[in-house]
């Protein structure tokens, strides 16, 4: 017989490791342990089911029955896993259907436990109005009480990037929108500039968007509903309610069964996404991951780095060698009619990280200036003085900015230095790009500033 | 005095090379010299003029009193360069407007001569219906003999990228279009799921393709214009003919000075962009350029290139020390609704220059694919067995095909391997990019076609 692989998680990273030990090892028994009522379904588009974009139906593409048919997982939704004996090679699983309470022994285990919202701790969360965005149900919920309630007005707490999209998705359905934020501008981690855009493109749509607020607590009102949030700035009145300020990881369990976790709480795992115990892995928005531009370990909760971790951890846990170098962070979002994204390192980081980091902006455009489409592309590049190294870069615009990004994600991660980008030939067509492509215009300007070697 | 820099040919690598002579050594005198009557416009851009998306004044930005004032260039139009004596340091120029022959003293000259469309070498084929679109002039006189004349049927000999666009722009003015090509499938150099696919596109579109055609001679009517094309598939009706044929260097010039060229014809440079003659330079469509894949000299004539061995022939005459590497071959064209881009070496190329190329095709989605507007594309990628490494790709789709293409462009410039692709941290937002960008599908395609090391 197989060796028997416990997959705790069914979100991300679980599906993806399940998956890949199932297709590794043949003989392997892979089951999978999800304590909500689904698996494997799409965080990242409930703000685009909420703005009626992505229908309900195509939020969860995978269930159960399609894992058990077409990947040979035995995926058990409603189970709860309590506790990891590691020595015993046992798990403790409580059936949340039925309330029984199991043990099931494995030869790998897998924790893909993910991330949890913050939470205020504010009485009045709970409330019926009051919506965060990391489950299913939740975004299925949100857009149904907007469609049967009718709120009139939306206050959403927090200015990430979750906050955006539902800044957007909400004003989309007619809403009058304010997100709340605790400092003066939204999306941190990005640069100054990058930000100050978003905000205007926030206030340009019509998002009351309010600076260093701090969220004093919740009016509630008849039904079981806040009808207001309180605020250093005053009171909002509020149909619905987003708290959108962050998650943490989901390593309790971890860390119960003596996995070491890192400063952020995530459990560490070595580059074949192995934890500090023998025969557990771990992956996804649980883990920290390794920073490809610092070195360090960082905690990055996105799915792209959950499913290719997830897959390594599958693939190892099953007897293969699979390594998973790390991630720079990469991140997208449309702000209304703009593409925004952030690759690598911010120049906080870079200069933390004990880099030399010198930045410059430039605009562009998004394909021949004359042509009709083209759109202004804002390019900030973050490069080492010293090895002249790209580290990061923001940028922004109403076309062509998020795939050239990603142009940029792996010039950052094939250590480019800016006289390579200089070099770059890329492809130009007047429809979809200039002769001197943003990028190029970035490279140069970046060349000059930092002088003649 | 500073030193005296000539530039010759005003197009993309001539201005290129005098803007950055000029803004390299304040002192310099730079002088150009172009034979036509305009300067530094936008052949690229001609295509998308004669569709009506381009208005005639944006395809010249720079005149030759903006590049004085602006650029500290004196540039002489209607000036034919007719000799250079490289030991004499001093050339001959005919002022075609006056006749008179001058000669002119060098430092340092910079040849940016071009090149020339290919020839039928037809009796005809100065009809004043035959157009080829080489020069601003021709393009502006083409839409312009369409306004006036209206003409029902169009003839395009060629099946490169340049009679792809002027398919595209031609039918879009509802003319009536048939392409001679003379391979079975348009687009040599490209992969043949991608020629395919172009094809299908401009049949879908009303295009008549006519493959393996051996264009036999014209048909000239009554008022110096031909009526119909002669073929091997008979004979077909051409209320104007479009040449696109190709373009061949220019270096006549070049050697009559004892120039050395390359197999292609074109000048030879080093990384320096110094011909064999000391004191001589040179750029764009009349050289060869590296191949940053294969390692060899090939003739790539292109804005893309012309411009950046501009700059760097520019700087080097000016008393910089400025290196042009080379370039991967990187083509874009909208094909009606498609976006088609290759880059890199073809499968072909690979071969020849003595990899062991391994070639996989994949099709994913240009979002995530349940967002509205998401579209599929596909992407070829060529690999070498043994190294790993990316050498060209082929992307082609309705949406994010070319951006796409330039993220792999850069990929191969930087030396990537397949195992590095697999690793990428790509920027994932549901309006933009799906969770598995269609780049690492292909990457994960090709690991298993390659196999386990």
């Amino acid at each position: 017989m197989g060796r028997r692989i416990l997959v705790v998680g069914g979100l991300a990273a679980g599906p993806s490791a399940a998956s890949k030990a199932a297709r590794t090892n043949p003989d392997a028994e892979v089951v999978l342990f999800e304590q909500g009522d689904a698996v494997s379904y799409g965080v990242c588009e409930i703000p685009y089911h909420i703005s009626g974009e992505v229908k309900a139906e195509d939020l969860a593409p995978f269930t159960p029955e399609i894992l058990r048919a077409t990947r040979r997982i035995d995926a058990r939704v409603l189970h709860r896993v309590e506790e990891i004996q590691p020595h015993r090679r046992t798990i403790r699983v409580r059936n949340l259907a039925g309330g029984t309470t199991l043990e099931e022994k494995f030869d790998r285990l897998v924790l893909a436990t993910g991330s949890r919202p913050r939470r205020l701790g504010m009485a009045g969360e709970e409330a019926r109005n009051v919506f965060r965005l990391k489950a299913l149900d939740e975004g299925i919920a949100l857009r149904k009480f907007v469609a049967q309630e009718h709120p009139r007005t939306a206050v959403i707490i927090g200015g990430g990037y979750i906050g955006m999209e539902m800044a957007d998705a909400l004003k989309s359905l007619g809403l009058d929108v304010t997100v709340l934020h605790n400092a003066v501008l939204p999306m941190k981690g990005l640069e100054r500039e990058t930000r100050e855009c978003v905000r205007e493109e926030l206030e340009k749509n019509g998002v009351r968007f309010v600076s260093m607020a701090q969220t004093g607590g919740f009016v509630r009102g008849g039904d079981a509903k806040i009808t207001h949030v309180l605020t250093s700035d005053g009171s909002f009145e509020a149909g619905i309610v987003v708290v959108a300020i962050g998650v943490e990881p989901n390593a309790d369990l971890a860390r119960g069964a003596g996995i070491r976790t890192g400063a952020s709480g995530g459990i560490l795992t070595d580059r074949r996404q192995q934890t500090s115990v023998d025969n557990i892995y771990a992956a996804g928005d649980c883990c920290e991951v390794k920073s490809l531009v610092t070195g360090r370990q960082v905690y990055i909760p996105l799915a792209t780095i959950a499913s290719k971790a997830g897959w390594t951890a599958g693939e190892n846990a099953a007897g293969g060698s699979a390594v998973f170098l790390g991630a720079i962070r990469a991140i997208a979002v449309r702000v209304f009619g703009l593409e925004v994204a952030q690759v690598g390192a911010s120049e906080a980081d870079a200069r933390e990280a004990g880099f030399d980091p010198v930045s410059e902006t430039i605009t562009g455009w998004s394909r021949v200036a004359v042509m009709p489409g083209s759109e202004r592309v804002t390019v900030r590049l973050i490069a080492d003085r010293k090895t002249r190294r790209l580290l990061g870069a923001n940028i922004w615009g109403r076309e062509g900015a998020v795939l050239r990004a990603n142009t940029l994600a792996v010039a950052i991660q094939q250590k480019a230095t800016i006289a390579d980008m200089q070099q770059w030939d890329l492809a130009y067509s007047p429809p979809f790009t200039p002769l001197w492509d943003p990028l190029l215009v970035a490279a140069n300007a970046m060349h000059k500033k930092l002088g003649i070697p």
